[in-house]
Order: C-alpha cells, then sequence, then structure tokens
C-alpha cells in the first residue's frame, strides 16, 4: 500500500540530520585563519562555513551541480490568472528538451546537468526522450473550486521528487538546483505565501510573467477567493502545512518539497530559485525544520511575495537581479559562487603557512 | 622624452570609442525575442546588452579572463592609519606569487589568469619571477606632508597600467579585472573620494581592514587633514582630477587608471572591484567619461566611500557579499554571472525557432 502524504513526511524529515554546532565553529575558526583580514570575504565565508556544516566536514574539492526543473499544469490558469496560455508549459519543456532555453545555456555555462520532469503537465508526453516520466495528473485541479490536489496525489507527487533527491544522491550530486515550469504557479505560490505567513494577499502577489494592471487585480481577487475557500478562518488559523500544499500549491511544488527533503537527507546543498521554488523550500522546511540548513537562496526574485519568504526562512540571497523567470535560472547563475566559497575554505593560505603577519591587536 | 600625465590621459582617451545607441537597440531588441518573458533575466540583460554594445556587436563565446592586481605602499601607513604593518604588502605579494591567496583561488575557480604588478612595494623584489617589474619608487610619498606622487611618477605609474593594458589586449583578454594590494590604501581611496565628489569624510572613510574606534577617528582627522593641505578650497573648489590623483592617490591607483583606459581603448569589458578600484574608476571616468561605457561593477564592498562612488558613476553592483578584501576577489567573482550574461545573449532559444507562444497582449 502507498505511504499517505504525512507518511512520507514524517520518513523523509526523520533523515535530516541536524547541523552540528561543533563543526560550524570548526569551519569559522579555518575561515578566519585564512590569510585575509576577519571576515573580510563576507557573505562568501558565511556561504563556505554552512557547506562545511551540511556536509559535516566532508568538502569536495570539485561539487558535481545539476538541476531538477518540475514541470506541471495548473487548474487556475482557467480564470485567466497568467499573461501566458497554459500550452507554454508543454512549448517549454519541448524547449528545454532542446536545450535552448536559459535554464539549459545558464546550467551548461556553470557546468550542472539539467533534468526536466513532468509532474503534471497537460500533454501527452510520455514519447518524449530524455524527459523524466513522472506524471501524477495533467495539471492539478483548479483551487477556486477544489483542492488543486486529492491526498494520493499530493503523496504521489513527494514520492516523485523524493525518488528523484535519491537519484541525485545516488549519482553523487552535491549541488542540486531546484528549479520549475508552469504556467499559473506563482498563483499558487502567492496563496501558499499568505497562507503560511499570514501576509496579505496584497503583499505576496506579483505580475508573474507580465500581466496588465487588471489582469492582476483579478488575480488578487481570485487569490482571496481562494484561500477564503479552503481557509475560511484566514491566515491566523494557521492551518496545517500539508493541507496548505494539497489545497492551493501544485504538483510540481509538491514533488519540488519532495526533493527537497530527500536530498537534505543526504546532505546535498539545495540551491532555491525564485518565489515559487522557495515556496517549496517554506513548505519543505515548515514540515521539517532541518532542512533549513541545507537550503541557500539563489538569488532574490522581483516577485513580492519571495522577499517575504526568503525573510520568513532567514535565507539571505546571493544574487540579487531583478530576474523572475523561474527554471532554477537563479539558482544556476549563483552555483559558482558556492563554489568558490568551498575553494576559498579548502584552497587558500593560513596565515602561518604564508607567513604574513596578523592585525596589530 | 616622457609623456606629462596630462598629454598620456589626452591620448588614452581620444582612443576609447564612444559606445553606439544602435547597437544598444539591437542587443534589447534579440534580448526581448529569447524564450523568456520580456525582462525577466533582469540584471542579467543589462549585462549582456553592456557587453554587445561596447564589443560594438563582436561577442566572444568564450571569454578570455585575466586579473591584474597592482601592488604598492603608501607613505600614509607612517601616521599609523592600517591595523597591519606596512610589510604586509610584500608579504602578501609573495602569497600572491605563491598562489595561495584567496584572488589566486577564486581566479583559479573561475578561469582567469592573475598577474601581480609591483609599481611600488617598498621592498626589493627585483629577482621575483612572475612578478611584473614596474616599479616607480618604494611606496607613495606621505600625503599628509608632500604630494603622494610628483607629476613624474604619477605619469609613469599611469604608463605602467596603460603598458599592460595593451598587453591584454595583445593576449586577447576580453574580461579584466582590476585589482590591488597595498597597505595603507583605503585613506588614499577615501581622500579621492571626498576630493572627487564633495562628499564628507566621515562619509567615505571605513575600518579598512579593521580599525579600532580610536584608529578610526584618527584616520578621519588625518583625511581631512590631508584634503586641507592638498585641496585648501575644500570639496566644492573641485580640483583638476589628475591633481586630486597625484596629490592624495597613489602608484597602484594611478596605474589602474592607465589600464582601464588603455584596455576601455581595446574594447575590454572591465571588472571593477572594490573601493580603491572603483576610486580608480571614478578617477579613469572624470578623465575619459567613455570609459565608464566598458566598466561593470563586481560587487559592492562594505566600505562606506564605495557606495558613493558606484552611485556617481551609476554602476549598478553584480554581487552584494559584504566582502572587503581588495585584491580584485569582488571582480573575478563576478566574472561568471558576465560570461552567463553572454551566453544567454549568443545561445538561447528566440520565440520564433522554438515556437513558442508569446504573451498575449
Amino acid at each position: 500500500m502507498n505511504e499517505t502524504a504525512k507518511e512520507l513526511i514524517d520518513r523523509l524529515s526523520a533523515r535530516i540530520p541536524a547541523a552540528d554546532a561543533a563543526k560550524r565553529a570548526e569551519a569559522r575558526g579555518h575561515l578566519d585563519d585564512l590569510t585575509k583580514p576577519l571576515g573580510s570575504l563576507g557573505q562568501v565565508e558565511e556561504i563556505a562555513a554552512q557547506i562545511f556544516t551540511l556536509r559535516n566536514g566532508a568538502l569536495h574539492r570539485a561539487m558535481k551541480k545539476a538541476a531538477y526543473v518540475f514541470a506541471a499544469d495548473h487548474g487556475i490558469t482557467a480564470e485567466g490568472v497568467s499573461a501566458y496560455p497554459s500550452e507554454v508549459t508543454r512549448q517549454m519543456v519541448e524547449n528545454f528538451l532542446a536545450g535552448d532555453a536559459a535554464i539549459n545555456v545558464l546550467a551548461r555555462a556553470n557546468g550542472a546537468a539539467v533534468h526536466i520532469v513532468d509532474v503534471g503537465v497537460d500533454a501527452d508526453l510520455s514519447e518524449r526522450a530524455h524527459l523524466l516520466h513522472y506524471k501524477i495528473r495533467r495539471g492539478s485541479r483548479n483551487m477556486l473550486r477544489e483542492a488543486a490536489m486529492s491526498d494520493a496525489e499530493v503523496a504521489a507527487a513527494l514520492a516523485a521528487g523524493a525518488a528523484l533527491g535519491d537519484v541525485a544522491a545516488t549519482e553523487d550530486v552535491a549541488l542540486l538546483a531546484v528549479g520549475e515550469m508552469g504556467i499559473g504557479n506563482t498563483t499558487a505560490a502567492s496563496a501558499i505565501t499568505a497562507a503560511l505567513t499570514g501576509a496579505a494577499v496584497a503583499d505576496v502577489t506579483g505580475r508573474g510573467t507580465g500581466l496588465s494592471k487588471e489582469a492582476y487585480q483579478r488575480k488578487q481577487a481570485l487569490i482571496t477567493a481562494v484561500l477564503r475557500l479552503h481557509f475560511p478562518g484566514g491566515g491566523s488559523s494557521a492551518p496545517n502545512t500539508l493541507e496548505v500544499l494539497r489545497c492551493v500549491g501544485g504538483l510540481e511544488i509538491a514533488a519540488m518539497v519532495g526533493m527537497m527533503l530527500a536530498a537534505a537527507g543526504h546532505r546535498i546543498a539545495l540551491v532555491i530559485d525564485g518565489f515559487i521554488s522557495t515556496a517549496a523550500a517554506a513548505v519543505a522546511c515548515a514540515l521539517a525544520p532541518n532542512a533549513r540548513d541545507y537550503m541557500f537562496a539563489g538569488h532574490r526574485s522581483q516577485e513580492p511575495g519571495h522577499r517575504i519568504l526568503l525573510e520568513r526562512l532567514a535565507l539571505r540571497p546571493i544574487l540579487d537581479l531583478d530576474m523572475r523567470l523561474g527554471e532554477g535560472t537563479g539558482a544556476v547563475l549563483a552555483m559558482p559562487i558556492i563554489e568558490a566559497a568551498v575553494r576559498i575554505y579548502t584552497e587558500m593560505a593560513t596565515f602561518s603557512s604564508a607567513g604574513v603577519s596578523e592585525a596589530k591587536p
């Protein structure tokens, strides 16, 4: 019999090791002995210390990198929440498979493998080569009318992501970008953000991939109606996190949660992307707080809800370049910074080894 | 007979091509046709457009990268402005030559060659292999008592940097980080910033590589005294830029100015580093405004004067990671972002080629 979503989450959570404070102190001590003024590499040192800690001291000199892009459609697009037609999800999947989309280019530039996962595209892609076939349903349900997923669907999406997290570990991936493609999914991410944080709909809703002012107001009204339907008590009613994911999430978001939790269980460093990826990260951390220590925020997107989620997670974005594309692009673009931080840790001379004078007391 | 500093600057300035607005428009048009929502790659698109424009449309698929680190001592250190003894300049040069300093590690991680240039280290390094020997004087003069450089010295430092800018062009370098090492040089950068922008000394003075509160107050008082000596009319007296460089600059800062101007003349993209590198960039742009279009700000450092200079130059930093090390580290760390931007420009599919629907009007 299949596990319920709750059983799966409990099993994945239990496998995620808590960060070891002694390892973090060891990292701090080493960084302070490198030939540079104390703390002068700023966040680069923080990144290095975090990686050292999450790997429990076992640093790779060269980290194997991968990006997983989870694709799914959203029933809510029937209500007209996006500037792009729903078919674009499928078209972009084809574009990814052809190797010419932004995520392909950036991953190639930075030496990361790209894997495209169909967890819910509203098209028959069963014959496509090089696509990872985990389709659960042709799109989530229309969350304005019913829950986006049934319990069995959310469990299947979580399990699909978790299975791929295990695959990444088997393939010795050390740095993992978790991205997505799904027309309509900023609406789901906004609803998740409002439900998890209690923030106002206006503060968590952006223009997605380029809405007009009218369409933007309609999107806010829709999200308000969606939240009222599923969580009539309002944001302060603090609904169960899994219910938030099931009712107002999406298949790709659930799969991302599953991958993040499974990969953290394997001590893989997770590079979170933009708003939707961070909504998945927020769900993952609410379900399994230990997961937070395995996460890096690749960038801060222009979506207003993203800032709220990053603050909630206390994740400082590595890049802040006004990107709002998704696909994992912001995560992959940040990878060289993380790799550079690891090399600073492993390759730089110490004061004693280099014969450089330290600062006057 | 040697050129005066003024003659050299005039010659270098005249060689820097103005950016072509038509090329920039062509870049914008191409970026808007790529398979992504309009403008959704944010600053990455701006970087790509700037590179396309400064190269006048001739993009390299892979850009050859180099970092030049200009080292010199500063007479002002006799007044006790730094937390580190002056010998550290020489020690760090040895550390660079050994290949184990932060700049070496980061350049290696990102595929950039590192060149160390002695323009004024207060030590005899004439026997050192792999060091570029352009020493003009063993340190600049104490700017609290006299001008940091004579006209002949500033001309020689500018010429050294310009010669290396020509070398970089000969070697087909397309992306050039310009960094420095010099105990005491934040004092020079602060004085330059105050003199060029009219900003208050308190606003342009930081703690350098880690000063105590007392030493920090002494540093401010010293900079105030230095400015009063050389520019008694105050910041508003708008002294001649070359005189600012000569009186309160440094040998490595003048050499960086020369390299930036020469390299811009060869359409090389310049990646500016932190506060000192940006002080050189500000001098370069004041002397030759066309140089600005060849510059990228690698990062924003924690030095308070850096923010003021970046605003003055209207340069948006690519990274903002609380670094304050110098050496070119922030510039080299930003290189993968610039390279990725170029690859987005050259490799991404267009809407028509990929068969992806555009946004609804």
